[in-house]
């Protein structure tokens, strides 16, 4: 049951978004413009680091949700996420891949134990300054979105088939909310 | 020096907002309405907790930063953040903001860490939900801010003038750019 009483029976950070909008929609926006937005890093790719964070952080609503948009955008599909999250060092990603999930892994620990050799070893296997800016953001906003989630204990849905539902539908629509929720805009 | 080379020499997050706009605008709105906007908590309350977080995570900018900001809007200055730093158990502040102190550090661990007795104890402090909400969204937050400047290394000013200044700024004209470089909106 969620710390809060919250105006939704809607899992995971979507009550929270619902519950407070003021701050859910420039946290909507920020998901959309990392993980969606023009980005030569696929969308597949970004919400491959959303999951692999998430899962280091144990936040069970996060991962399943980030997994199931990944293995709907990346060829090699669940199967491939699973490996990354068992062990990124052996999965069969590109070598900048790997190279951005082992940055994303630091940050996940501390924005401290980023190493300016793990940087390097980015931009040799091809990571841009904007592709290295973009795996920190989206780690660390994924220790963020992780945190909120699971700090208010919000609710877990147990069925997978719920999350590959909502993947789809973020898959299509986004993360922004609908429109008509944003008079004036 | 940052890992990545930034299009300007501003300190801390002001350099990464800068660099990439499209991340910035709705990191600069989230600071906005969590730090400054309508709540029932103090202005300086709210920074107190992200500068008591942003100590937690041994983040140097943000701490400084917010640090200033804090002392700038309480009874108390600088004095009574170095206090709440040192040791918020003993420091002279409302039980309610104290029992919010607590649930913030464990969220900067986990969420998974923020206990339902937590949860009571502020609530039984006089704490409502909105402000539980808050307090555990300013930590995750903060966790996010904090892993976003380290993680890329961005210079820190050793002058504590400087962040007294930059808190003057902030208290007076708020996070968001200014109006220009937002067109439309």
């Amino acid at each position: 049951m969620p710390h809060i009483a919250l105006d939704s029976a809607e899992p995971g950070i979507r009550g929270l978004l619902k519950y407070r909008p003021e701050t859910g929609r420039p946290l909507s926006e920020l998901a959309e413009v990392l993980l969606r937005g023009p980005s030569t890093l696929t969308r597949g790719e970004r919400e491959l680091i959303a999951a692999y964070v998430s899962a280091l952080n144990d936040c069970r609503y996060c991962s399943a949700s980030h997994s199931a948009c990944a293995a709907a955008q990346l060829h090699g599909g669940m199967a491939l996420v699973e490996q990354v999250r068992a062990d990124a060092g052996t999965a069969p990603v590109t070598a900048k891949l790997k190279a951005l999930l082992v940055i994303a892994a630091a940050v996940q620990q501390s924005g401290l134990n980023v190493s300016a050799a793990q940087v390097d070893e980015a931009r040799e296997a091809g990571a841009t300054d904007l592709e290295i800016h973009d795996t920190v953001l989206i780690a660390a906003a994924f220790c963020m979105f992780n945190r909120y989630v699971d700090g208010l204990a919000t609710t877990v849905p147990e069925d997978p088939d719920a999350y590959a539902a909502g993947a789809q539908r973020l898959v299509t629509e986004g993360y922004l909310p609908p429109r008509a929720e944003g008079p004036g805009r």
